[in-house]
């Protein structure tokens, strides 16, 4: 991405009304260093609730918080009565969301709340990324998918994580094979 | 991932005795500046048709080929009557594959196949991703999922598609809104 | 099943508050001589929204309604605030739900609704089947596979829908065949 | 099925030239009084391969063999070389076929065999049930959903497994509730 276009940290406006699972109002300048991944969600939201909110939760458990951190942003602009603090917090809880969550705040008569106009969010599910320095580096609406999250994290991440390279032990000379429900091996004797 | 722990390009032994989709044989050097993926895989093993293959397929169709190629290597060391040249030809039409694929050469006696061996695999499905330099950066026995193939990839080829970013357009006061199979969505009006 | 232990009709109490979709309140009495499937749910159980409801829908959609009726009941026992009827009928649009709701009548201090009492549910989702007598015929916890529902409802419908069989052309000598993501044909030529 | 349609008994002609997993030649006529489920397929067909060989298997293991019998037949209309019986075994094997499958018999310059013929089936996958009288009661190409062949075969088998049926505790009146990913139940205490 031209750095020319990226959106600057500066500009961004975190608005949250209510945290869930966070002890402490949390704030983007002081996430600096660690990638943020912010998902945009509704709770009635078909694909959110299908896809999205299950993507954030495998994120929520592949990294360390203080390398990666997921929150989610409850961005109502629809329904606004059926997805009150006391839903949200029914949804967390049965959804066993783990990661902080924040009530985009909303401005009486404005039906979109304040950060997803900041954000300049065309609807949920959206995704944004943000790098260690604070910049915008993935904007997107509707769902990403599991490979493309996967390579705008990389290219933010430089470290492979060890644990990605097998082990190779050498292949002897007398072997058997079996295949199961993951893979077809190669058993030495 | 540690350089000193990488595998190095001058170890890797390409060997193929027969390749489908490519007008000549194919070398791994010949490649250097480019992200080489390669998917070992046995048509008779079930997880690499049902997941490793559209994986691939899918990669392929992803990047441009002078950015990162992807590779199939068929290495059977099981049912080697079964799998022969003229079935894999036809697996290859009827799985629609595009992108190369070579088989792994056998040496008499030797159930497991020469490539097989010098890359120290031990089954299929196995990924293996190289870097611009040749060197091995994923080893990785059993099917990838999406995120960290993406998240491998991503380390290694540093520049974001610019279609990777929305155009993120204001978002006025006056709007509607609509839920679809992929996402709920600000009409603007 | 054995006939004497199946669920009386005449002991069937379906008590609801409010009804969606349906012009006028629906009793199971006057529903006699369909096959009714009553799909009790509640908006916020996981495995409600992501297999029942699409399952309803699809059987909604598959038969004529004078043959067989879908009906959902909204069962709720627990987080009772987070699912009133507004909240419902926010779900009811975002899932495009078209078959009759009904939500399960509270008792003072109960939280278990009535329906879900006398029809002995032990949560959701739950999955009952009248046969046209308005015998109970299925009546089962947790998500239903297809197969089985499939299965329980071909037990009831006894006339095999004209469109279940192919017309079977004779097979040519001379073809052609080609596979694409639903089958291999032979082409005649 | 109008009866006078149904394709009679008579002409069906299972013509076998190999069989695995039985240990003797199989006949249509010695299993009458039994449902037959026949799953047309070829081992290079990709959705036979991906939807109904996995199909077939579940609905092997989910009836007794003296109600429900489950018979693949091999039927290869293309690509012979490749799809020959050494190579069947080793899918057979691979994919864990226990049910017994038959390789439809072909005769010398026709490409597609005689069983397949016989049948009138247009490609791969086909399904074909046939009632306790040997007629045909449900002839389709292409996959077949779960629904739609739970559906079909619930018409032929009349008696309900005992096993459908949940023992429907009473619900008392001091309760918790949990969901986890299969349900949200209630819990008397």
């Amino acid at each position: 991405m031209d750095t020319s276009q990226a959106m600057k940290a500066s500009a961004l406006d975190l608005s949250v009304s209510q945290w869930f699972n966070a002890k402490n109002a949390i704030t983007l300048e002081q996430l600096r260093g660690r990638i943020i991944v912010i998902g945009a969600f509704q709770m009635l939201c078909p694909t959110c609730v299908s896809q999205s909110i299950p993507q954030l939760i495998k994120l929520h458990q592949a990294f360390p918080e203080d390398r990666l951190i997921v929150i989610g942003l409850h961005t109502v602009f629809e329904h606004h009565q059926a997805m009150q603090s006391h839903a949200l917090e029914a949804f967390i809880h049965e959804y066993r969301i783990r990661f902080p969550v924040g009530v985009d705040t909303h401005e009486r008569d404005d039906p979109v709340p304040r950060t997803m106009r900041s954000l300049q969010l065309r609807g949920t599910p959206s995704t944004i990324v943000l790098d260690a320095a604070g910049d915008i580096r993935l904007h997107r609406f509707g769902h990403v998918d599991d490979f493309s999250l996967g390579f705008a994290i990389g290219q933010l991440l430089q470290t492979v994580p060890t644990s990605e390279r097998d082990a190779s032990e050498g292949v002897g000379r007398t072997m058997q094979s079996e295949c199961d429900v993951n893979a077809c091996s190669i058993t030495n004797s």
